[in-house]
């Protein structure tokens, strides 16, 4: 049996080395996600960020564990951008894993692979689709807010949690519109900690003031305590609202068309990385430019021109 | 007189005009950066790099007034990630520039736009460039290290410094292998603090243990305390050593080339992005296309493959 087969059949450890083999760039991975890719089905994809030390990880464990006593089938991914200055340890120590099913119905990937062939948010991405494609219900997407990559991965999510803590206090309200933009929902974690009320309701302030969205949604602040699982319930309701508004709504469609364009000009992008840029970068041709450039003779932005002209012939 | 004219005669505000024309990417600004790249002379580019909290700004402002009195023109331009978290304020207050001069032999620029054309490690490298065209000597280019696209802004340096602190302690024995790569120099700021000799000891250890560099320098530890400038000079003196032996070992060109070779791609890659694929995104193909995914017949990655050929023919 193929791994592609064994895949189907719902295979754990198929599901595992197809991730690496696509996440590795490996031979023929466009096409195994071309035919994955026919067996996407309507798998949520639910993001969680926030600051380090939010208790995100905890969190994501929680709703897990609630979604699989409900029958779900039930995939994870998070995201670790790896900060040298952290050593790439940015999302904490994770639960063990240990008291997760392993028969199939869940599955954790760590993504921290600097080197993903066509970025971080594209390998996670593909990722998704492996996951949609072996018939996972769910997909809990993880990572720290940041940098702008890290949000550019809930940026492919149905729904998207921030977390923020009472310790966060201060810089709420020197939040960016950007955290707005991407939060469908707000949950404020560690909320028996002083400073909880306060956050609360400068997050409340701060909704009120935005101007009201396109698809109508007024973003809830829910609290919790997830090393308690207080709170867990009521975030999953949020994120069963969202859901249904957002389908009844027509946003989810619309949200989704938005994602596959995306996803497009990803691949895209990507090809023309592999088999341009790349194939440019052994040839000579670089080298006799450069030396050009030295001597004064043009520069890189002339370089790149021609180069570009060369192609789009 | 046009800002070009007033920029090659040192007007100070030209240069401010010429950068933000570039950054933002306005009608003819590769033109624009085409004729400063005929002026760029060999200006010196210095990184500093490290996490938040670290006294990055504070060093570099120490290094600008001891370089500026010995009679060097200095640009200073400072990359602020905007995190959504932390309100794009991860540099923390910046000590007031009003003790810098005005002549025109001193300009400091702050990059913190999110949609900083072709990327802000592009848009960083550019002011390098407009900074050398003007005329200044050296170039000062701050960075807060959390995440790779801040760590590929200071790629573009010919020395790198990375500054850390005592409380960075427990981490650095995890620090990865990437940090290793980047730095030429370690400085160990705020360095009148406990725990200041441990991480001495342990940067020390760990640079022992590392396989000898091509370059066989021997990466110096330094130790400043920037708010009394102390360790400043010492830090001043291992840039001076790790320039003179970058240029007696051959390696400052060959860096140097690398960088050419690193910026022409990065041109290469921004036209194809302004070009064929934001044109794409206005036409109607992709809806099409998105419709066909959502049927079922097709999907993101067939579609890329044949938008990629349609490009390449």
């Amino acid at each position: 049996m193929t791994v592609l087969e064994r895949f189907y059949e719902g295979d754990i450890r198929a599901l595992s080395r197809i991730i690496s083999h696509i996440e590795n760039g490996r031979e023929g991975y466009r096409d195994v996600l071309s035919r994955l890719y026919d067996r996407v089905g309507s798998s949520l994809r639910l993001g969680i960020t926030g600051p380090p030390g939010a208790g995100k990880s905890t969190l994501v464990n929680c709703l897990a564990h609630r979604l699989l006593k409900q029958g779900h089938k039930v995939g994870v991914v998070a995201v670790d951008p790896t900060s040298p200055f952290t050593g790439g340890a940015l999302l904490g120590d994770r639960v063990r894993m240990s008291d997760f099913p392993t028969d199939g119905s869940f599955y954790f990937r760590s993504m921290a692979t600097r080197g993903a062939s066509g970025g971080l948010a594209n390998a996670t991405d593909n990722v998704t689709i492996a996951y949609d494609a072996f018939g996972f219900d769910v997909t809990l997407l993880e990572t720290v807010g940041v940098g702008q990559v890290e949000l550019d991965i809930v940026d492919s999510c149905d729904t998207v949690a921030v977390v923020v803590v009472p310790e966060s206090g201060d810089s709420v309200q020197t939040m960016k519109a950007g955290l707005m933009e991407i939060a469908d929902i707000f949950c404020v974690n560690k909320s028996d900690r002083p400073g909880a009320e306060r956050i609360i309701s400068e997050l409340r302030q701060m909704l009120k003031m935005r101007k009201p969205p396109e698809d109508k949604w007024s973003i809830p602040v829910v609290r919790t305590v997830a090393t308690s699982t207080d709170g867990v319930e009521e975030l999953e309701e949020a994120i069963n609202k969202h859901r249904a508004h957002m389908g009844e709504s027509g946003f989810f469609e619309k949200r989704r068309r938005y994602q596959i364009r995306k996803k497009i000009l990803t691949v895209l992008r990507n090809r023309f990385q592999n088999e341009f840029v790349d194939r440019l970068r052994e040839q000579g041709d670089l080298d006799q430019a450069v030396d050009e450039i030295l001597a004064k003779k043009t520069n890189p932005f002339e370089v790149g021109d021609n180069l570009y002209r060369r192609f789009s012939a």
